[in-house]
């Protein structure tokens, strides 16, 4: 066991704070990661304030993880000290299910092990990655090419597989009218993601606070969901509608914006049901479909693609100490695009 | 102008009574067809009784054709008199669209033109199969190969592509699992097309009273959707779901019968709005779609598998002074599985 310096929410709905944790030793085949860069997902916050139901406590946020090897079990074959590695949303999973077997462990039949928030198999609870170490299997562990500078890079282990899971899957490319719904951590990468995949680009955003930036991130139209007039131009006009919001959407109107075939995909998730009348996926045979993050073979080639095509995420670098402010700030959509904390601050 | 005989409602809601309609002249490419046979599609009885919003009277219902050439335009070269011919939902559209031309007439741009109830390109009302005769252009009319009894190969011209289109797109094949939910005149079809096409079939039906019929049309496995015990047992069983019902469904429970990655696929439509909690599509990136019917190159490449394979519809055969009685059997499920009109009677 090894004591490291971590920022944790002693309970629910606490301020994060200051504190130690235990790593476990390295086993033979764990990589022991110095952590450079955590990003905060908006799940942090949802986590650290039950807002999806009972948590553990304490609490260490962090799913989006860059650092480098600083020590590797002597079963390793895949990582060597110094390797630049990334850990994302899972650090576990059964391995022996369909869709573990299928690079799908994000859909783990017996469940998948969450970096945080979760119980590891060994009974004891994982804490995230604002720390200082952190102790990953390799096997689900992720390299980060030389290509990406490790602080852009530590988003992408969940916002980036989040977006590019379903772009891929969902045919984002060339000829393809692709609209990303939000404008935030997810939906900014979103933008960067599909338009490195060929496709045309279009940000639905509640307003044109962030238009220039959605344009510099490549996206060729950029129109209001405040207004009116937007839904009476883009009547069918998309192939794919991404959906990085969480507030309940009218769902018809959005479906009402699909081409024939076409599909709108959530990956943000309304915590209330919502409303929706299936004429709006009959006539025009749509699909309504949804994407939870990405498996460790996918996230390795998301992160190979981002680095060949120099797409990092936009961060705001913050100290650990900032957490707290941080979190208030996410909740208030204000900040481009991500923050992420330098954990030599920790 | 040619006057036929047909059956057609004077007013919504009125039962129908013999007439005499007028047929266009035969145009340059048009086929005049002897009518032999026209299928009852539960569309028929949701237009007279104007469940779907205004309507034209008189209408003549019917969108399920099977007949014989017997004059034909000019311009015509893909019909001679005396072959067998069938019409479905639609009977024009415009032809330059981007669906139209990419074979999705049936959402043509510039709405399709309906076999029925609707009005073509002249502006006059179009009159469906319960008549004697039809002029249809060449372009609109399909071919019943030989191994098609006319009878059996009627209901193909809606039910079958209806369920036929959206298997063959999402994949149902060797090695899927699909359920057909419900087992009416579409879903009957879903289960003889879905077995022939390979894939694993379940029947999901109010009761075990169809079982046995099921089972012989093709189903593996037969479940009622009263029993709970069945929603239990199929949790995670399917890789796709055909809903052929009607009725406003649980649509969370019926995705979490879906495997990851897993299709529900609506084409029948509840009338009303109905819940879902997107967590249901995002958990395990399954999604919910809708399919309408089928385009004209398609509903021809299934008239095709369906001879191939001797798959036409199971029928009961009726005169036409039996039709009101018909619809009241077909509103409560008392046909097993679709009526077919001897149009030699009308």
């Amino acid at each position: 066991m090894t004591t490291v310096a971590a920022y944790a929410a002693p309970a629910a709905q606490a301020r994060l704070e200051r504190t130690t944790i235990e790593r476990r030793e390295v086993g033979e085949f764990d990589v022991l990661i110095d952590i450079k860069f955590a990003g905060i997902c908006h799940t942090d916050i949802h986590q650290v304030r039950e807002g999806w139901g009972e948590a553990v406590f304490p609490m260490v946020p962090g799913h989006e993880i860059a650092g480098v090897v600083c020590e590797v079990g002597p079963g390793v074959t895949r990582f060597a000290v110094g390797d630049r590695v990334g850990v994302g949303c899972l650090v576990d999973s059964c391995r022996e299910c369909e869709n573990c077997k299928a690079g799908l462990e994000q859909h783990c039949a017996q469940g998948m092990v969450g970096t945080y928030n979760a119980l590891g198999k060994d009974g004891e609870p994982t804490y995230g990655g604002y720390s200082e170490k952190i102790v990953v299997d390799e096997k689900y562990t992720l390299r980060i090419p030389d290509g990406l500078s490790l602080d852009v890079a530590a988003p992408l282990l969940c916002a980036g597989v989040t977006v590019y899971s379903p772009l891929k899957r969902w045919n984002a490319g060339p000829g393809k009218k692709v609209a990303i719904l939000g404008m935030g951590g997810l939906g900014h990468m979103g933008v960067k993601v599909a338009y490195r995949l060929g496709a045309e680009v279009t940000v639905l955003s509640q307003s044109l606070r962030k238009q220039e930036d959605g344009l510099k991130l490549g996206a060729d139209h950029y129109y209001a969901t405040s207004d009116q007039e937007t839904f009476e131009k883009l009547g069918g006009a998309f192939d794919l509608i991404l959906s990085t919001v969480s507030a309940p959407l009218d769902l018809d109107t959005y479906l009402s914006l699909l081409k024939t075939g076409g599909v709108f995909v959530n990956v943000g998730v309304p915590e209330e049901p919502v409303g929706l009348n299936l004429f709006s996926v009959v006539g025009g045979r749509k699909a309504l479909a949804g994407s939870f993050i990405g498996g460790i073979q996918e996230t390795q080639e998301m992160l190979d693609f981002c680095a060949e095509h120099g797409c990092g995420a936009e961060i705001e670098l913050i100290s650990a100490s900032e957490i707290n402010d941080a979190y208030e700030r996410v909740l208030a959509s204000d900040v481009r695009y991500r923050f992420v904390i330098d954990a030599a601050t920790i």
